[in-house]
Protein backbone atom coordinates (compact mmCIF):
# COMPACT_ATOMS: atom_id res chain seq x y z
CA UNK A 1 0.00 0.00 0.00
CA UNK A 2 2.69 2.41 1.22
CA UNK A 3 4.40 1.50 -2.21
CA UNK A 4 1.44 2.41 -4.35
CA UNK A 5 0.85 5.77 -2.53
CA UNK A 6 4.37 6.50 -3.01
CA UNK A 7 3.92 5.54 -7.04
CA UNK A 8 0.64 8.08 -7.34
CA UNK A 9 2.82 10.76 -5.72
CA UNK A 10 5.56 10.41 -7.95
CA UNK A 11 3.22 10.12 -10.82
CA UNK A 12 1.48 13.70 -9.74
CA UNK A 13 4.80 15.25 -8.74
CA UNK A 14 5.46 14.21 -12.63
CA UNK A 15 2.44 15.48 -14.03
CA UNK A 16 2.44 18.78 -12.06
CA UNK A 17 6.52 19.39 -13.52
CA UNK A 18 5.15 18.47 -16.74
CA UNK A 19 2.28 21.11 -16.90
CA UNK A 20 4.64 23.74 -15.80
CA UNK A 21 7.19 22.96 -18.73
CA UNK A 22 4.07 23.20 -21.21
CA UNK A 23 2.89 26.34 -19.43
CA UNK A 24 6.15 28.27 -19.77
CA UNK A 25 6.77 27.11 -23.00
CA UNK A 26 3.48 28.46 -24.06
CA UNK A 27 3.99 31.88 -22.17
CA UNK A 28 8.05 32.04 -24.04
CA UNK A 29 6.54 31.20 -27.35
CA UNK A 30 4.09 33.75 -26.97
CA UNK A 31 6.19 36.63 -25.53
CA UNK A 32 9.52 35.40 -24.92
CA UNK A 33 11.47 34.01 -21.73
CA UNK A 34 11.17 38.13 -20.49
CA UNK A 35 7.78 38.05 -20.62
CA UNK A 36 7.60 34.43 -18.64
CA UNK A 37 6.59 35.51 -15.35
CA UNK A 38 6.66 33.05 -12.65
CA UNK A 39 2.81 34.31 -11.36
CA UNK A 40 1.47 33.23 -15.28
CA UNK A 41 3.28 30.67 -15.21
CA UNK A 42 1.58 29.21 -12.04
CA UNK A 43 -1.98 30.42 -12.69
CA UNK A 44 -1.85 28.77 -16.24
CA UNK A 45 -0.60 25.40 -14.40
CA UNK A 46 -2.76 25.69 -11.97
CA UNK A 47 -0.51 25.58 -9.43
CA UNK A 48 0.75 27.35 -6.61
CA UNK A 49 3.86 29.58 -7.01
CA UNK A 50 5.35 27.82 -4.37
CA UNK A 51 4.60 24.46 -6.05
CA UNK A 52 6.89 26.06 -9.14
CA UNK A 53 9.65 25.77 -6.83
CA UNK A 54 9.61 22.37 -5.14
CA UNK A 55 10.33 21.50 -9.25
CA UNK A 56 13.05 23.42 -10.17
CA UNK A 57 15.47 25.47 -7.74
CA UNK A 58 15.15 29.11 -9.53
CA UNK A 59 13.04 30.75 -12.57
CA UNK A 60 16.94 30.26 -14.45
CA UNK A 61 16.54 27.01 -13.74
CA UNK A 62 13.10 26.13 -15.03
CA UNK A 63 13.64 28.64 -18.36
CA UNK A 64 16.99 26.26 -18.74
CA UNK A 65 14.83 23.40 -18.61
CA UNK A 66 12.67 24.52 -21.22
CA UNK A 67 15.18 25.78 -23.27
CA UNK A 68 17.26 22.29 -23.62
CA UNK A 69 13.40 21.05 -23.99
CA UNK A 70 12.61 23.31 -26.84
CA UNK A 71 15.87 23.29 -28.49
CA UNK A 72 16.66 19.49 -28.53
CA UNK A 73 12.96 19.44 -30.75
CA UNK A 74 14.13 21.76 -32.86
CA UNK A 75 17.80 20.00 -33.14
CA UNK A 76 15.92 16.78 -33.70
CA UNK A 77 14.34 18.36 -36.71
CA UNK A 78 17.24 19.25 -38.66
CA UNK A 79 18.83 15.94 -38.09
CA UNK A 80 15.68 14.52 -39.34
CA UNK A 81 16.36 16.57 -42.70
CA UNK A 82 19.89 15.42 -42.79
CA UNK A 83 17.76 11.99 -43.85
CA UNK A 84 16.60 13.27 -47.01
CA UNK A 85 16.99 11.09 -50.01
CA UNK A 86 20.31 13.08 -52.34
CA UNK A 87 23.82 13.94 -51.81
CA UNK A 88 25.56 15.66 -48.98
CA UNK A 89 24.75 19.32 -50.27
CA UNK A 90 20.97 17.97 -50.99
CA UNK A 91 21.24 16.86 -47.49
CA UNK A 92 22.93 20.78 -46.17
CA UNK A 93 19.92 22.42 -48.23
CA UNK A 94 17.38 20.51 -46.25
CA UNK A 95 18.54 21.15 -42.52
CA UNK A 96 19.28 24.83 -43.31
CA UNK A 97 15.70 24.81 -45.11
CA UNK A 98 14.23 23.47 -42.02
CA UNK A 99 15.92 25.67 -39.77
CA UNK A 100 15.32 28.81 -40.94
CA UNK A 101 11.84 27.84 -42.03
CA UNK A 102 10.68 26.37 -38.54
CA UNK A 103 11.78 29.54 -36.78
CA UNK A 104 9.56 31.49 -38.96
CA UNK A 105 6.71 29.85 -38.75
CA UNK A 106 7.43 30.23 -34.61
CA UNK A 107 9.55 33.79 -34.94
CA UNK A 108 8.52 34.59 -30.86
CA UNK A 109 10.29 30.99 -29.97
CA UNK A 110 12.32 31.04 -32.52
CA UNK A 111 13.99 34.56 -31.18
CA UNK A 112 14.04 33.48 -27.55
CA UNK A 113 15.72 30.12 -28.54
CA UNK A 114 17.88 31.95 -30.54
CA UNK A 115 19.16 35.68 -29.48
CA UNK A 116 16.53 36.75 -26.65
CA UNK A 117 19.32 38.27 -23.70
CA UNK A 118 18.53 36.30 -20.70
CA UNK A 119 20.18 34.68 -17.97
CA UNK A 120 23.53 33.22 -17.42
CA UNK A 121 22.19 30.06 -17.18
CA UNK A 122 20.01 29.64 -20.75
CA UNK A 123 23.24 31.87 -22.20
CA UNK A 124 25.21 28.10 -21.05
CA UNK A 125 22.74 25.86 -23.02
CA UNK A 126 23.04 28.24 -25.95
CA UNK A 127 26.62 27.42 -26.41
CA UNK A 128 26.20 23.81 -25.84
CA UNK A 129 22.76 23.72 -28.31
CA UNK A 130 25.44 25.62 -30.83
CA UNK A 131 27.53 22.86 -30.87
CA UNK A 132 24.85 20.29 -31.27
CA UNK A 133 24.04 21.68 -34.89
CA UNK A 134 27.23 22.00 -35.57
CA UNK A 135 28.07 18.56 -34.69
CA UNK A 136 25.01 17.63 -37.37
CA UNK A 137 26.07 19.57 -40.35
CA UNK A 138 29.91 18.68 -39.68
CA UNK A 139 29.17 14.88 -39.99
CA UNK A 140 27.26 15.65 -43.13
CA UNK A 141 30.22 17.84 -44.33
CA UNK A 142 32.17 15.35 -44.22
CA UNK A 143 29.96 12.71 -45.85
CA UNK A 144 29.77 15.66 -48.34
CA UNK A 145 33.67 15.62 -48.46
CA UNK A 146 33.77 12.12 -49.37
CA UNK A 147 30.85 11.99 -51.71
CA UNK A 148 32.80 14.28 -53.44
CA UNK A 149 29.94 17.16 -53.73
CA UNK A 150 31.94 19.42 -51.32
CA UNK A 151 35.49 20.90 -52.15
CA UNK A 152 37.91 19.78 -48.88
CA UNK A 153 38.08 21.24 -46.14
CA UNK A 154 38.33 21.54 -42.29
CA UNK A 155 34.71 20.32 -41.19
CA UNK A 156 34.25 21.33 -38.32
CA UNK A 157 35.32 25.02 -38.65
CA UNK A 158 32.82 25.05 -41.72
CA UNK A 159 29.84 23.71 -39.81
CA UNK A 160 30.17 26.56 -37.30
CA UNK A 161 30.11 29.21 -39.94
CA UNK A 162 27.27 27.25 -41.10
CA UNK A 163 25.62 27.43 -37.63
CA UNK A 164 26.56 30.82 -37.24
CA UNK A 165 25.47 32.68 -40.77
CA UNK A 166 21.79 30.83 -40.09
CA UNK A 167 21.51 31.68 -36.80
CA UNK A 168 22.89 35.67 -37.09
CA UNK A 169 20.58 36.20 -40.16
CA UNK A 170 17.13 35.43 -38.49
CA UNK A 171 18.43 37.71 -35.80
CA UNK A 172 17.14 40.55 -37.44
CA UNK A 173 13.70 39.28 -38.99
CA UNK A 174 13.11 37.07 -35.63
CA UNK A 175 13.38 39.88 -33.97
CA UNK A 176 9.93 41.48 -32.01
CA UNK A 177 10.70 45.23 -32.67
CA UNK A 178 10.37 44.17 -36.59
CA UNK A 179 7.59 42.35 -36.48
CA UNK A 180 5.19 45.38 -37.66
CA UNK A 181 6.03 44.09 -41.16
CA UNK A 182 2.98 43.87 -43.28
CA UNK A 183 1.63 40.64 -42.59
CA UNK A 184 0.71 40.17 -47.04
CA UNK A 185 4.52 40.12 -47.80
CA UNK A 186 5.52 38.11 -45.16
CA UNK A 187 5.08 35.13 -46.70
CA UNK A 188 7.04 36.62 -49.75
CA UNK A 189 9.83 38.08 -47.77
CA UNK A 190 10.94 35.02 -45.55
CA UNK A 191 11.15 32.63 -48.72
CA UNK A 192 13.36 35.01 -50.05
CA UNK A 193 15.16 35.66 -46.57
CA UNK A 194 15.37 31.62 -46.62
CA UNK A 195 17.10 31.12 -50.31
CA UNK A 196 19.48 34.26 -49.64
CA UNK A 197 20.33 32.42 -46.61
CA UNK A 198 21.06 29.07 -48.54
CA UNK A 199 22.75 30.60 -51.06
CA UNK A 200 25.44 32.27 -48.99
CA UNK A 201 25.78 28.77 -46.55
CA UNK A 202 26.00 26.67 -49.41
CA UNK A 203 28.49 28.67 -51.83
CA UNK A 204 30.60 29.09 -48.56
CA UNK A 205 30.97 25.18 -48.64
CA UNK A 206 31.53 24.88 -52.01
CA UNK A 207 32.80 27.85 -53.73
CA UNK A 208 29.67 27.19 -56.41
CA UNK A 209 27.13 30.02 -57.36
CA UNK A 210 23.67 29.41 -57.17
CA UNK B 1 37.09 79.51 -5.66
CA UNK B 2 33.84 77.16 -5.19
CA UNK B 3 33.89 76.99 -9.16
CA UNK B 4 37.29 75.53 -9.28
CA UNK B 5 36.88 73.10 -6.56
CA UNK B 6 33.77 71.62 -8.48
CA UNK B 7 35.34 71.56 -11.36
CA UNK B 8 38.18 69.81 -9.14
CA UNK B 9 36.23 67.29 -7.87
CA UNK B 10 34.53 66.73 -11.22
CA UNK B 11 38.14 65.74 -12.41
CA UNK B 12 38.72 63.55 -9.64
CA UNK B 13 35.09 61.91 -10.06
CA UNK B 14 36.05 61.34 -13.99
CA UNK B 15 39.43 59.72 -13.53
CA UNK B 16 37.79 57.28 -10.03
CA UNK B 17 35.60 56.58 -12.71
CA UNK B 18 38.10 55.79 -15.82
CA UNK B 19 40.56 54.19 -13.28
CA UNK B 20 37.26 51.95 -12.28
CA UNK B 21 36.87 51.06 -16.11
CA UNK B 22 40.38 50.58 -16.75
CA UNK B 23 40.84 47.87 -14.13
CA UNK B 24 37.30 46.35 -14.59
CA UNK B 25 38.96 45.79 -18.87
CA UNK B 26 41.94 44.19 -17.26
CA UNK B 27 40.03 42.04 -15.46
CA UNK B 28 37.75 40.85 -18.03
CA UNK B 29 41.00 40.80 -20.50
CA UNK B 30 42.21 38.36 -17.98
CA UNK B 31 39.54 36.14 -17.29
CA UNK B 32 35.96 36.90 -18.40
CA UNK B 33 33.17 38.81 -16.80
CA UNK B 34 32.54 36.47 -14.52
CA UNK B 35 35.78 36.68 -12.93
CA UNK B 36 35.43 40.44 -12.63
CA UNK B 37 34.56 40.59 -8.90
CA UNK B 38 33.58 44.30 -7.92
CA UNK B 39 35.90 43.64 -4.73
CA UNK B 40 38.56 43.08 -7.23
CA UNK B 41 38.17 45.47 -9.76
CA UNK B 42 38.04 48.50 -6.14
CA UNK B 43 41.14 46.54 -5.36
CA UNK B 44 42.99 47.29 -8.24
CA UNK B 45 41.27 50.94 -9.01
CA UNK B 46 42.40 51.50 -5.07
CA UNK B 47 38.99 52.93 -4.22
CA UNK B 48 36.25 51.31 -1.84
CA UNK B 49 33.65 48.97 -3.26
CA UNK B 50 30.80 51.30 -2.60
CA UNK B 51 32.55 54.54 -4.66
CA UNK B 52 32.02 51.55 -7.87
CA UNK B 53 28.48 51.92 -7.26
CA UNK B 54 28.99 55.69 -7.14
CA UNK B 55 29.42 55.76 -10.20
CA UNK B 56 27.39 52.53 -11.59
CA UNK B 57 24.20 51.75 -10.60
CA UNK B 58 25.18 48.09 -10.54
CA UNK B 59 27.87 45.51 -11.86
CA UNK B 60 25.93 44.72 -14.70
CA UNK B 61 25.64 48.74 -15.88
CA UNK B 62 29.49 48.87 -15.27
CA UNK B 63 29.84 45.09 -17.18
CA UNK B 64 27.53 47.17 -20.25
CA UNK B 65 29.86 50.22 -20.12
CA UNK B 66 33.10 48.04 -20.46
CA UNK B 67 31.47 46.08 -22.94
CA UNK B 68 30.39 49.08 -24.64
CA UNK B 69 33.88 50.35 -24.86
CA UNK B 70 35.92 47.30 -25.64
CA UNK B 71 33.65 46.68 -28.41
CA UNK B 72 33.36 49.61 -29.77
CA UNK B 73 37.27 49.49 -29.90
CA UNK B 74 36.85 46.77 -32.05
CA UNK B 75 34.18 47.82 -34.32
CA UNK B 76 36.84 51.07 -34.98
CA UNK B 77 39.26 48.65 -36.27
CA UNK B 78 36.99 46.75 -38.87
CA UNK B 79 36.21 50.31 -39.67
CA UNK B 80 39.38 51.15 -40.42
CA UNK B 81 40.08 47.66 -42.22
CA UNK B 82 37.46 48.58 -44.48
CA UNK B 83 39.64 51.66 -45.76
CA UNK B 84 42.20 49.18 -47.50
CA UNK B 85 43.23 50.10 -50.61
CA UNK B 86 41.23 47.55 -53.22
CA UNK B 87 38.26 46.45 -54.22
CA UNK B 88 35.65 45.58 -51.94
CA UNK B 89 36.65 42.04 -51.98
CA UNK B 90 39.97 42.63 -50.44
CA UNK B 91 38.37 45.20 -48.32
CA UNK B 92 36.09 42.90 -46.89
CA UNK B 93 38.87 40.16 -46.49
CA UNK B 94 40.97 42.91 -44.41
CA UNK B 95 38.09 43.37 -42.13
CA UNK B 96 37.67 39.94 -41.85
CA UNK B 97 41.15 39.32 -41.32
CA UNK B 98 41.24 42.19 -38.41
CA UNK B 99 38.14 40.45 -36.83
CA UNK B 100 39.71 37.21 -36.36
CA UNK B 101 43.09 38.19 -35.92
CA UNK B 102 42.34 40.79 -33.24
CA UNK B 103 40.31 38.20 -31.54
CA UNK B 104 42.65 35.38 -31.28
CA UNK B 105 45.55 37.81 -30.44
CA UNK B 106 43.17 38.52 -27.03
CA UNK B 107 41.45 35.23 -26.68
CA UNK B 108 39.84 36.06 -23.14
CA UNK B 109 38.38 39.40 -24.10
CA UNK B 110 37.43 38.42 -27.43
CA UNK B 111 35.58 35.34 -25.74
CA UNK B 112 33.98 38.04 -23.49
CA UNK B 113 33.15 39.93 -26.19
CA UNK B 114 31.73 37.41 -28.79
CA UNK B 115 30.39 34.57 -26.75
CA UNK B 116 30.75 34.65 -22.70
CA UNK B 117 27.10 33.89 -20.95
CA UNK B 118 26.85 37.43 -19.04
CA UNK B 119 24.08 39.07 -17.38
CA UNK B 120 20.99 40.47 -20.17
CA UNK B 121 22.04 44.13 -20.07
CA UNK B 122 25.84 42.82 -21.74
CA UNK B 123 23.27 40.56 -24.35
CA UNK B 124 21.25 43.77 -25.14
CA UNK B 125 24.77 45.22 -26.01
CA UNK B 126 25.75 42.35 -28.40
CA UNK B 127 23.11 42.90 -30.17
CA UNK B 128 23.43 45.76 -30.53
CA UNK B 129 27.18 45.88 -31.74
CA UNK B 130 26.50 42.47 -33.86
CA UNK B 131 24.17 45.13 -35.91
CA UNK B 132 27.25 47.97 -35.81
CA UNK B 133 29.47 44.88 -37.66
CA UNK B 134 26.79 44.13 -40.03
CA UNK B 135 26.54 47.95 -41.19
CA UNK B 136 30.15 48.02 -41.91
CA UNK B 137 29.41 45.33 -43.98
CA UNK B 138 26.72 45.62 -45.75
CA UNK B 139 27.79 48.79 -46.68
CA UNK B 140 31.06 47.33 -47.83
CA UNK B 141 29.02 44.76 -50.29
CA UNK B 142 26.95 47.53 -51.54
CA UNK B 143 29.64 48.70 -52.84
CA UNK B 144 31.23 45.77 -54.06
CA UNK B 145 27.96 45.20 -56.16
CA UNK B 146 28.72 48.41 -57.45
CA UNK B 147 31.92 48.00 -58.60
CA UNK B 148 31.23 44.63 -59.69
CA UNK B 149 33.33 42.54 -57.72
CA UNK B 150 30.48 40.88 -55.85
CA UNK B 151 27.47 39.69 -57.40
CA UNK B 152 23.62 41.08 -57.03
CA UNK B 153 22.24 40.15 -53.90
CA UNK B 154 20.55 41.26 -50.48
CA UNK B 155 23.37 42.98 -49.08
CA UNK B 156 21.76 43.54 -45.27
CA UNK B 157 20.81 39.33 -45.30
CA UNK B 158 24.27 38.99 -46.52
CA UNK B 159 25.93 41.15 -44.03
CA UNK B 160 24.37 39.15 -40.86
CA UNK B 161 25.78 35.75 -42.60
CA UNK B 162 29.49 37.23 -42.12
CA UNK B 163 28.57 38.38 -38.90
CA UNK B 164 27.36 35.20 -37.76
CA UNK B 165 29.70 32.71 -39.68
CA UNK B 166 33.01 34.84 -38.48
CA UNK B 167 31.78 35.11 -34.65
CA UNK B 168 30.58 31.49 -34.33
CA UNK B 169 33.63 29.92 -36.03
CA UNK B 170 35.67 32.06 -33.30
CA UNK B 171 33.45 31.06 -30.41
CA UNK B 172 35.57 26.93 -30.32
CA UNK B 173 38.85 28.19 -30.40
CA UNK B 174 38.82 31.35 -28.35
CA UNK B 175 36.91 29.38 -25.31
CA UNK B 176 38.77 28.98 -22.04
CA UNK B 177 37.96 25.27 -22.31
CA UNK B 178 40.16 24.83 -25.06
CA UNK B 179 42.89 26.70 -24.27
CA UNK B 180 44.91 23.38 -23.88
CA UNK B 181 46.06 23.72 -27.15
CA UNK B 182 50.06 23.20 -27.76
CA UNK B 183 51.21 26.66 -28.10
CA UNK B 184 53.94 25.62 -30.58
CA UNK B 185 51.14 25.09 -33.05
CA UNK B 186 48.98 28.19 -31.90
CA UNK B 187 49.93 30.34 -34.47
CA UNK B 188 50.01 27.75 -37.34
CA UNK B 189 46.41 26.61 -36.14
CA UNK B 190 45.42 30.46 -35.94
CA UNK B 191 46.41 30.90 -39.37
CA UNK B 192 44.51 28.49 -41.05
CA UNK B 193 41.41 28.86 -39.11
CA UNK B 194 41.69 32.48 -40.23
CA UNK B 195 42.09 31.52 -43.87
CA UNK B 196 39.08 29.33 -43.79
CA UNK B 197 36.72 31.48 -41.99
CA UNK B 198 37.59 33.88 -45.03
CA UNK B 199 37.36 31.82 -47.59
CA UNK B 200 33.93 30.10 -46.24
CA UNK B 201 32.38 34.35 -45.81
CA UNK B 202 34.31 35.19 -49.25
CA UNK B 203 33.02 32.67 -51.33
CA UNK B 204 29.64 32.77 -49.68
CA UNK B 205 29.22 36.11 -51.00
CA UNK B 206 30.82 35.54 -54.20
CA UNK B 207 29.98 32.22 -54.80
CA UNK B 208 33.86 31.90 -56.74
CA UNK B 209 35.81 29.40 -55.20
CA UNK B 210 38.75 30.57 -53.64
Amino acid sequence: MAYRETEKMRQRKAQARQRIIDCTFECVAEGGFRSARITRIAGLAGVATGTIYRHFESREDLFAEVFRLATQREVNKVAEALTTTGNATIRLEAALRQFAERALRGPMMAWSLIAEPVDPKVEEERLAYRKAYADLFEQAILEGIDEGCIPDQNARQSSTCLVGAIAESLVGPLSPTQSGQASRNLKDNNDLLVGTIIRFCMQGLTGTRR
